[in-house]
């Protein structure tokens, strides 16, 4: 069985687990926060370096980190990842989109509201800046979406779906109007309709 | 035959002209730079609405953007890319590192740094944030490196070691102190050994 380090209200860590619940998947959670220095132990850096959660362990003790390299890894020979090589390229596509262009403005605003420990790192300039950008990544989603695109990646959900839920469903709490991207929010609507979807505290 | 649209100095666009020498494939450029608002036309805009480079577009007009899906859709088949499910998994991993936690530091740096349309962000806080964050992301790749691994995944050549080269080989430029980090010269220089290697300006 494998077991997932992580957060149970991080964004990045409830992407591994909505797709272990989807797959029907048992696993092992282990809470790691990054918050109370728990990423930062000796022990934990042993496992991963990078300091960092989302991180797989396999039954074996191998470990894989970054939310979605461990999408990819999981979601091999599932539906959850077109055999279609440009299929597979666009889900390539949306997930580094969500890494570069979304979560560091998307999410970071979410943490620098609401947790009291990045407060002081709330500065008008960096407010500003991740709204702006933030925008940016939801208007390039809505677009794609108002386009006639059902999902992200080759017309049937993935795991581009999952990554780019995962944030984009709680970024009201970052301070962004949903509301502004209609396309976005009857997206977030068929993700949650998707058989097997389970909140983010979900744990079996 | 595929063309990619991208910046012939940019480390981002470096990865998918190294990947298409190495494989002996012919491709065309065009040049596109975010310097002098090439990425921000409509006509640019209608293939990547994000209005980032490098873009691939292949012969029939089908577009994949992100550097790093790009590598992995034009490494499907080849040595560059693992069959082996977990080696893949951590060619997933480093390629998501990549983005997230080095370019972010260490290619921005440089960009701060050395082009003059970036110089009014180049605060004080700005520099020394990246300069932290770009030795962490140095300091993690040297502990792997020194751990007995003679490349990033898989214990051959991949994309990861491409996307990682990229702008790790042009961190002195951001003022990054490559001699403190031994390992990862070392590896450089095997990255430059493997046959078929072109450097960054290098056109068909």
């Amino acid at each position: 069985m494998h077991t997932i380090h992580g957060m149970i209200d991080s964004g990045n860590c409830y992407k591994p687990r909505l797709l272990m619940a989807k797959l029907g998947e048992p696993f092992g959670h282990v809470e790691v926060s990054s918050r109370d220095g728990g990423t930062r132990t000796p022990a934990y850096l042993a496992k991963n370096p990078n300091g960092m959660v989302p991180l797989l362990e396999l039954e074996d003790g191998r470990v894989l980190a970054e939310s979605n390299a461990i999408l990819l890894y999981l979601a091999e020979g599932t539906r959850f990842l077109p055999t279609d090589r440009y299929a597979r390229g666009l889900v390539y596509q949306w997930l580094f989109f969500e890494q570069y262009s979304h979560e560091p403005y998307i999410a970071v605003r979410k943490a620098l509201l609401t947790f009291p420990e990045r407060a002081r790192d709330a500065t008008p300039d960096r407010l500003a800046l991740t709204l702006e950008r933030g925008n940016k990544a939801l208007a390039v989603m809505e677009r794609h979406l108002a386009g006639g695109n059902a999902f992200f990646a080759g017309g049937a959900y993935s795991v581009a779906d999952i990554a780019l839920f995962a944030y984009t469903h709680m970024a009201g709490q970052g301070g962004f109007d949903l509301g502004a991207y209609p396309a976005v929010g009857a997206w977030l609507k068929r993700v949650e309709a998707d058989p097997g979807h389970v909140p983010i505290e979900w744990l079996p």
